[in-house]
């Protein structure tokens, strides 16, 4: 095949793909506007419109011409430069659909169905605070995700063929070594934080914080840290989450808790630092791997980076409070800028992941790591579930869930078939630590510029050494590229150390 | 071939039907976000997605395929009952599949182009005040629309053709003898109310009405006459329309004027009567003839029936002016409900189609279906539009358009190709008092109801009378069907004197 032959399979190729992911981009605001706006009794037909869609994106990426353009592309030259945008784009499209090739149509439904009864399963379990109206849909669940994880293939171990959906390239045990360091060291400097006789005062957070106050502010926030409102949105859900509609759309959600401050602002910075990576990956790439998110892993860095390196820090506050004390005068017009700043980094182990401060949020994820683990391996029983997590639940934490709403069932995503998702999140906040600390040796005047309300800086490093790369490289080479070192958990220690030790009088 | 044969043929049909019609349903939702609340940067891509969706529905509903079924079903005896849903849907999908077919891929596409650039060149032409700019531009249009009227075919006039496209089997003749008759004696009776000494307190509607009161006022009027909030939404819009996205979701938008009651509120009730037709159609014949509109003169009829012959009438008032009193207490803490009730049905002459009053409304609207028919037969040149316009405003309203802005450029129709459009307004108008008149002798009690607040028997019987047929009847027909004549100015008339004579003293 001609140079020139080649070339022209790579803009066929290039156009179907971004045709089905445009038919995906349609699914894409379908799915928000369900999330969001659309009236309930639209939700039917809705399923409808998003299944069809599902269906004929499934059918457009895994065609045999597909399959044969790949094929022809990843024997030629262009494909020759390991990481140029076209070896990038037929490597990582290659990935996925030899990925879906092997799943066969009826598979996917049967999946999708299980999933959809999991969910309402799950729902009703919790109510009536009961596992047991959700085992029978889980051990479904389980069975079909068991028989996923075979028809992949893996190496070493099972659950790596499920991880590998959500983080491209890690496996069990290149996780597990990184969280069992993780561990070996966040377990004694949470006793530590215990142990202090020091303690913020948490109430301030809990005072009147009126709806619309909040909303202001944090959309103000959002924006002065770098999310484009002309290319996105704001809204509210019950779950929050970020959508990359396409090109110049990125829309985010969040929910307020008037007696609750952190819920919604960290919320909205969180869902902010994942809006600006969607908004900075490259729109000429739009639909090729190239222009897409790394992993779930990195996606999570950069909100989990937003969130808490620069939303929890004393510079940010020392920029904002002022703001705060102005949006917030019932609640905060007594309350010194130190209070403040500690009441939003309160530390104390808890029953709720999604409630975690920033240290004990680890362990909940290292928990659940190794409970998937153990399960898609059969290790556990689907019945046993409960009691092996408040086994391990008062290990790492030195309390016991009182009922399973408060442990094994409060998350969705095993109910959805997301096993292998959790460890995604932790992996974020090493990630982040990992990068914000190269930044500051790149910048060492960032945290200056955040108490000026500058935060552009960062964002811009976040675009040219993160966003602009899309796929190029797998998350684990990632991070060597941009820092240097291999994933550690060195940073995210360094971090809490140097943040949490002065705060505690550790 | 046999009845089983043709009942599969159906059954496939109908299949094929409903998913190229759900397709089209993505794109609504897309185009409803894009005039909503999408951010401005989405533009771009918003506008691949949906030409993207455009060309596959065409692409779908002008296959060989669906035409080989269409024939064999057309001479089968599963349309022998002419009135039966499976033949209505063969005759109606036939229809349409003939006039698409006729038209090339390029033709579509050269005319979205420049109907495209017309809007552009329209808007700019506007702010100018300068119908120059838009001139050249218009012409395209209109020569595409002769050749689209060439192409179509056509009996006796070139307009007919087009008029097809929104109201099928209409014609220049049918619609123009009908508003001759109706001119007749309008011009007369505006005469009469003009000439009155009597004439309404105009500022009361001109107060104070704070947005946030207008939009809970308005949508509990919307809830009331029974717009279903469970299957639909309002939001705001710069230009309001109603969008039946599919099964159980129908979106209304509005604006507000702070400083004009009218504007929002019987938008509102406009909107939602629109709605309420989208509403009652039949859900299980979604995406089908059976489930669908019959023409925009009846959906026009709908809508304003709710808005004028409902929402402009005392009884309504006598309803809802206490609560319009408690939500809008600066501007009509002082005013008599008789003062409300007659400046929100103020007649006088003035420039804009969409600000007009409901007697003079219709004479825009003859003037615009004159225009047009004289325009597509080439007896007025696009360059003479403004000075033919001016001539016939001054003859019809006695009052001459100080600039283009008034006059002939005020409308967005033209640009965006829309000729045969304007006369389904005034055809509302028809179609509305002539069943609202039916409606009345078949449920006496009706305005004694609307005092009650209750206007369930009036939906009911729109409902049952005219949704659930869809497009069983051509208006023409319909309009037969349920009251018994064909249709005429009659009713309107009887309406406008019996309101507005004792209003004026006539």
């Amino acid at each position: 095949m001609s140079s020139n032959g080649t070339n022209g399979t790579y803009q066929k190729l290039t156009k179907q793909i971004r045709s089905y992911q445009t038919l995906g981009a349609c699914a894409a605001l379908l799915s928000w506007d369900e999330h969001t706006l659309m009236p309930s009794k639209g939700a039917e037909f809705r399923s409808e419109q998003l299944a069809m869609l599902a269906g004929m994106v499934h059918e457009r990426s895994t065609s045999t011409e597909i399959g044969d353009m790949l094929s022809e592309l990843s024997s030629s030259d262009i494909t020759e430069s390991a990481t140029s945008p076209e070896a990038v784009n037929v490597r990582e499209v290659t990935r996925e659909y030899n990925k879906s090739k092997k799943l066969s149509v009826e598979f996917v439904e049967e999946l999708t169905l299980a999933t959809s009864k999991g969910q309402h399963a799950w729902m009703e379990a919790r109510e009536k605070k009961d596992f047991s109206i959700f085992q029978p849909y889980l051990e479904k669940v389980i069975a079909l995700k068991i028989k996923q994880a075979e028809t992949y293939g893996y190496e070493k171990d099972r659950y790596d063929a499920l991880i590998d959906d959500y983080e491209p390239g890690a496996t069990f045990e290149s996780i597990g070594k990184v969280f069992a360091a993780f561990r070996e060291e966040l377990t004694p400097f949470l006793k530590s934080i215990q142990d202090s006789g020091n303690q913020p005062k948490s109430e301030i957070i809990e005072r009147n914080y009126p709806v619309a106050a909040q909303e202001s502010f944090g959309s103000a926030a959002a924006k002065t840290i770098g999310f484009d409102f002309e290319a996105g949105r704001l809204d509210v859900t019950t779950h929050p989450f970020c959508s990359g509609i396409g090109p110049g759309d990125t829309r985010i959600t969040t929910r307020y808790n008037p007696k609750h401050f952190p819920d919604a602002f960290f919320g909205i910075l969180h869902a902010a630092g994942h809006g600006i990576y969607e908004q900075g990956l490259q729109t000429s790439q739009f639909g090729l791997p190239m222009g897409q998110a790394v992993s779930l892993g990195i996606h999570e860095s950069q909100s989990r980076m937003w969130e808490n390196l620069v939303g929890r820090s004393k510079p940010f506050w020392n920029r904002f409070y002022a703001d705060a004390q102005k949006s917030f005068p019932e609640a905060l017009k007594d309350v010194q800028l130190d209070d403040f700043y500690w009441a939003v980094n309160d530390v104390r182990p808890s029953f709720i992941r999604v409630e975690a401060d920033e240290v004990t949020y680890n362990l909940h994820i290292i928990l659940r790591f190794e409970m998937e683990r153990a399960i898609i391996n059969e290790e556990i029983a689907v019945a046993d579930i409960p009691e092996a997590w408040n086994e391990k639940f008062t290990k790492f934490f030195g309390i016991t869930p009182p009922d399973d709403t408060l442990g094994c069932i409060q998350d969705v995503h095993w109910s959805a078939g997301l096993m292998g998702y959790f460890p995604t999140y932790a992996l974020g906040n090493l990630y982040a630590a990992q990068f914000f600390a190269k930044a500051l040796i790149d910048m060492p005047n960032m945290y200056d510029n955040f108490e000026k309300g500058q935060f552009g800086d960062l964002k811009k490093w976040l675009n040219e050494n993160i966003h602009v790369h899309g796929q190029r490289y797998p998350a684990e080479k990632l991070v060597e590229v941009v820092t240097g070192k291999p994933l550690s958990h060195i940073e995210e220690m360094k971090y809490l150390r140097k943040k949490y030790n002065p705060l505690y009088g550790i």
